[in-house]
């Protein structure tokens, strides 16, 4: 499977200026979150990437993007109508081709040498078919994220076939339906904000916007676990959601100490204590 | 003097978009940068605030201000000729009127329950003349401010009497022109952002730009201290510029610092620290 595309949603009523913010990177070089997020993707290997936004925010994401901005197709979401009716937006743009889908609110941080999108990227080309990547998480937190129930297929790459796609389990749902061998008692495969979709998540967006006005993301991805092959993986890092409060505080300094700057921002920390 | 009006500069190329940036602030709320330099003036009793902008940003900054837009005059800077002429720009709005001036790029923390602007123009109004915020700073950091040399005239407000301004003076220069007596050996009292003007220094201006194309913000400075009495005044706080490279992460971290999320903040790197 040729993953050619990447889409960046950024449409939400709070997460609107969000990719707009500034940060400094691990290379110690300030920019927008945006320009971190293209330039994620790109070291997955994609050229091509749509940014669902909200209408009249084409010319500020365009300066968040700089010298990257002529990658970037904007689709532009007529009203606020969810995660799910975002993604569909994009339809024609994707134009029945595969995509990696990101979020415009999380930046990533690999424990290895390959970003995230570009080991997600990898194992969807290899396997040839939609992944979803995600992170063992412990129940107490499965009220903020979707979740998946499976079999384990690769131990050594952390990958599982998905059987079973929830919305915000409860923990009796989830030790029902998400019970996965092999995780620790107690935790579960939660939604990462990244994944490599096939054109028949479109399709069954489509449908599922012909009978309903609302649709749950998670619910095209059940269909699709019934219809197609469809794994999940856990990646080798951290995903670093900005939208939350303290967010970007959080993501920067992730970034600040995994990164050329640790010993200065470090030192700074210590500074700012004292005189604090 | 009476002080109603205060003016915030964000023309500077790589300032425009620093005051369109997410923050927490000290009661733990989500808010543009712009919003805090806002609430610093209004807390200082002041209610029309003009900002001065790169022509096009208007729309962002309304935004940015939220409910405070209303309160906003927008003063479009027409070509990028520095900091004076932004200052120039605004004379129409200043009217004749003395007036409190920030830069968009700077948070201020008090140490009192007084703000830092509230401390300044309650100074302004006691003396009724102009008065600079200085902090006594050390000579190795001279290249990056102004500075100002003088008397003491107030021991227990730490005020000064203006007789000279340097820009990023040498340390040869500071040592012949800007001692102040009282201050700790190599230290000198350098500028922090925050002014209250008098309207002779829109007259000043306006005559300096009459005969020449750029002006230099701290030449009209020095033509006050010889016309009017113009105080410098030590403030009981600590300034952030947040322009600079992690000014954004140590600004944040301080405002989390000394307001109520403290222990969930010290915690939240606690824990960074230990998966970093």
């Amino acid at each position: 499977m040729d993953i050619r595309k990447a889409l960046i949603t950024a449409a939400g009523k709070n997460q609107r200026t969000l990719p707009l913010q500034s940060l400094v990177d691990r290379d110690g070089v300030t920019k927008t979150a945006l320009a971190i997020i293209i330039e994620e993707i790109l070291s997955a290997g994609i050229e091509k990437i749509g940014v669902v936004i909200s209408p009249g925010d084409e010319a500020a994401y365009r300066v968040a993007a700089g010298t990257h901005a002529s990658r970037l197709t904007f689709i532009e979401q007529s009203e606020p109508r969810g995660y799910a009716h975002a993604i569909h937006s994009a339809a024609e743009f994707c134009d029945g081709d595969p995509f990696l889908l990101l979020v415009g609110d999380h930046l990533y941080l690999s424990n290895t040498e390959k970003g995230c999108a570009q080991q997600l990227v990898e194992i969807a080309r290899a396997e040839n078919c939609a992944v979803s990547a995600v992170q063992s998480t412990h129940e107490s937190k499965l009220p903020y994220y979707g979740a998946v129930g499976g079999q384990l297929v690769n131990a050594v790459q952390h990958l599982y076939q998905v059987e079973a796609v929830l919305e915000k389990p409860t923990p009796t749902e989830a030790e029902q339906k998400l019970d996965v061998p092999g995780l620790r008692a107690g935790y579960y495969l939660c939604f990462f904000g990244m994944h490599v979709l096939t054109p028949a998540v479109q399709r069954i967006l489509r449908e599922l916007f012909t009978d309903n006005d609302r649709v749950n993301f998670r619910t095209a991805l059940a269909h699709l676990a019934e219809h197609e092959r469809y794994l999940a993986a856990e990646l080798a890092g951290r995903r670093y959601d900005f939208g939350v409060k303290y967010g970007l505080l959080t993501a920067q300094l992730a970034l600040a100490l995994s990164g050329r700057d640790r010993d200065e921002v470090l030192r700074g920390l210590v500074e700012l204590m004292a005189t604090n």
